[in-house]
């Protein structure tokens, strides 16, 4: 059996190296048209920083490799340009010679990956604008870095991933870094309120932020200073300026081949990875992938998903039955020092699918026991299914144990697990480590306060007509007043209850939402409608 | 309806707040022995160390904030001395007057804890002799501290968590520290290979350590020096002695009551916390719990679960349907700057009872992406069901991300999951913080190959009469050899498959067992009768 695999990063790679452990004898052919097979595309940011600072160890596995260990056949250098899938032949060109050969497949592997995308805009073509997609792109910043040691002004143009790493590592060189991002919020993945930390964060560390702009041309000045102009009529002027507008999967050659494509525009795959030929299996940020939460077709580019569909689609070629589970969408990304990371659906996405079988709730507990020195806060917003508890999604911020607090809700979603596994959930604590209540239970605890109707609760926005009741201490609300509260402190409320009306809602808060919970119980058990405001005063403040 | 708490710790103190919640109306009475409610004993070695430099940041929840938080009527200083379960009294003793008074319940909760184990050794009783239980007891080692500035010999007798972790804040202090544990090993839960790594990472850091010796008296020079003597005869001079010999639950109240204990010693519950009497609960380290794992009755001296026992003793007090589903014995210590930390059932408990389904295997995968910089090894064992694949424990330790990964796993546990479910988990992955195949995932794909039969694997203890083939390149071995290993390297192995023996099994090692993998697969499909040593030279090099 001779398989070609299209593609030598992350998913081809993957199913290489998978299909040669599953089959000695098949004759496997992995091209990529790139001069670099397996290269830790992640850390490119990182290496135009400089804290990766040799670019070699970004190689993780060279040809030759490839070769001695797995007799794997690799063409760099070595573009894929047609595919005759009734011959069941792809045509292959030579990079640098411009020579094309036909190369006959028994099982073709498509993982093209995605391309980044680059709007027709006037003047984007030119030496000092970049992309950060290849090891020859982070090369070709470093050396015009080399070359212009006094060009410090940066335009970043794009907030997702490699925008923002890019931002932070700009910054750490020194550079005075512009974000330009055409929606109104950093990092689409994240629910809007969330995204607003994130941005506060690159302020507070120089960042010129301008959301919501959309770029119009770049004019090219004799200086070799680029003006970045924007169709709100605003000129950012740079040295250099970085394309990060996101990626589209690559389907030129599935479209050759007349695979059929899914609405979102990636290639179409069943389960075993397997096209709409039955000889032709595509992996990676070219497909498109079910989204185990929303059950919704999405497209998603990350490396991890990448990687299982290329062993799935070895498993697959080799009749073995295994499927792949979908993605839940897990992410993480640092910024100075900032952990942001999230897991499954958010409340948008929940909203866009018009679905409304969802609660959610904020929380803000420290990471790990406040009484050891250095503990520091996580915020959290938690969604969950209202009819039966299932998890629906997570995002997290704070400067430690956000990854792991995400990859155990990661894991129950996983599960189908609910907020009632999580409030049980036995984690590790030792004081450096956790708390005895894990901030993850508290996340659990606090939903399942919820569904459980112990604790009605409403949400800042939506708040409207209730009376607001404060039960922080006069010394908080000195500190930071919430408007129109009536203030009783919780300590004080059991005496004072007949200064409030039976016949109106009462929203009750306090600093991060325990104290207004005590409160909203004290209250309901003596009849009075109340809700607690989650995440109170820290809510928000965030939000506003 | 009146509740009587006894014990305003951990899990008293959690019940005790949850039942408010439930229920302005009730009367509810903490009873406490100490001078200190709801404090974090689990602080008090790190307080000693002067990690924790204020006794005050340890107290959590004062008897005030109980009474106007709360409502709950706190007394500190009193001792439950017995109970009449017809009457529905118990007699109460205020420890600093000795008076004593009948306080009548209808509901009582019993929350005593574990008592320090203290044997009958000859000159046990000394002021330079202490436990670590109580705030008090912190307090007393810290005033003879100051009162000894020059004694800096300390004996530390038990190697669990306290003992460890006292032996850490010693030498933070400046202590010449000698750990005496009469087992073979420390961490008890821990199998023995694995503690082995932790008696390095104390030796490595001055401690030392005499495993396998019982005391048999100590000897109170008039130096103020106390002599503590072992059975096999060897003396250690110390200036102050800390005794951490475990705990035993305090069943002393539950005994008066009639209360039925378990074949562990501790009080019996149900799912809801209720013991042999009907309006008699009890919550926290005093009771017996089913190991969710293993099935069997245990003790687990741990603040999570008593903390999620006491809101469930609250919610039955009140017709609630809340279960607790038993404990999995998650848990975590640090020490000098490495981190341990195990989940589910060790390899020796599931030897003890008699289990035969289950395998294990060993790896060493990287914190995060090896390709930034600082990525620490995570050493793993992870033990799973031959039969279906469920996970049953596992136990790691490192530097970095250790909690991250056991949490995980615990996680899966919870829910029932197996390494199928683990290799596939989608978690967060960015290059400093994992890697696009996480630690964790490896677990899973490693345990997965195992059952799936692509990777017969054998472990270097058991591993008699086969060849021993070692894979790895020749730099490598002259580092360091196996002995009576053959040698070749992976990349010849397809060339020179004619060395080897077709009629005898061929054990295949390399560095931590990648490539063995895949040297096992080719020599497999190559008519070889061939397995994997699972973790390779570094499960070797830990071994022994």
């Amino acid at each position: 059996m001779k398989v070609v695999i299209i593609g030598g990063v992350a998913g081809g790679a993957s199913c290489a190296a998978r299909l040669r452990r599953l089959d000695e004898n098949a004759e496997i052919v992995m091209v990529e048209r790139g001069p670099y097979v397996s290269y830790a595309n992640c850390g490119l940011p990182y290496h135009v920083g400089g804290i990766i600072a040799d670019e070699a160890s970004l190689l993780i596995a060279s040809p030759q490799l490839f070769r001695d260990q797995f007799a794997i056949e690799v063409r760099t250098n070595t573009e894929a340009v047609a595919i005759d899938a009734k011959a069941k032949t792809v045509c292959l060109r030579d990079v640098t010679t411009g020579t094309t050969k036909l190369e006959s497949y028994d099982k073709l592997v498509l993982s093209p990956g995605a391309v980044s995308i680059k709007p027709p805009i006037p003047g984007i073509d030119h030496p000092s604008i970049f992309h950060v997609r290849t090891v020859p792109d982070a090369r070709a910043i470093r050396a015009w870095m080399t070359s212009n040691p006094k060009g410090k002004r940066a335009v970043v143009i794009g907030g997702g991933f490699i925008g923002l790493e890019m931002v932070e590592n700009l910054v750490h060189r020194g550079f005075d870094v512009t974000l330009l991002e055409l929606a109104d919020q950093v990092l689409a993945p994240l629910d809007v309120e969330q995204s607003r930390v994130v941005e506060d964060v690159l302020r507070r560390h120089g960042v010129a932020l301008a959301l919501g702009e959309a770029v119009s041309g770049f004019v090219h000045q004799a200086s070799g200073e680029i003006d970045v102009l924007t169709k709100a009529g605003t000129t950012y002027t740079a040295n250099i300026v970085i394309l990060a507008l996101g990626v589209r999967p690559d389907t030129e050659l599935a479209k050759s081949a007349g695979l059929k494509l899914g609405e979102r525009g990636g290639i179409r795959v069943d389960e075993q990875m397997r096209t709409s030929d039955h000889d032709i299996y595509a992996v990676g940020d070219a497909v498109e992938v079910h989204d185990m939460v929303t059950g919704a077709d999405t497209l998603l580019a990350l490396a991890g998903p990448a990687n299982r569909q290329g062993r799935i689609a070895a498993d697959a070629i080799k009749g073995r039955p295994s499927r792949f589970r979908g993605v839940q969408g897990t992410a993480i990304i640092g910024l100075f020092g900032t952990t942001v990371a999230w897991t499954g659906a958010s409340e948008k996405t929940l909203r866009r699918l018009g679905r409304e079988d969802f609660e959610k709730i904020y929380l803000y507990p420290n990471h790990h026991a406040r009484y050891y020195p250095g503990a520091k806060t996580i915020s959290m917003k938690l969604i969950f299914a209202k009819s039966d508890g299932r998890i629906l999604g997570a995002q997290a911020y704070g400067e430690e144990g956000v990854d792991r607090r995400i990859d155990v809700i990661a894991t129950l979603i996983q599960k189908g697990g609910t907020v009632y596994d999580l409030e049980e959930a036995e984690l590790c604590y030792a004081p450096q480590y956790g708390s005895a209540k894990d901030a993850a239970n508290f996340a659990g605890m606090i939903a399942a306060n919820v569904l459980r109707n112990d604790m009605p609760i409403a949400h800042w926005s939506t708040d409207h007509g209730s009376l607001l009741l404060d039960v922080r201490e006069s010394a908080e609300i000195e500190a930071y007043a919430v408007s129109n509260a009536t203030h009783i402190p919780l300590k004080q409320l059991r005496a004072r209850l007949s200064e409030l009306p039976q016949d109106r809602e009462i929203a009750v808060i306090c600093r991060s939402g325990q104290r207004a919970y005590l409160a909203t119980r004290i209250l309901l058990q003596n009849g009075f409608s109340a809700k607690t405001l989650s995440g109170g005063v820290l809510a928000v403040q965030k939000k506003t």
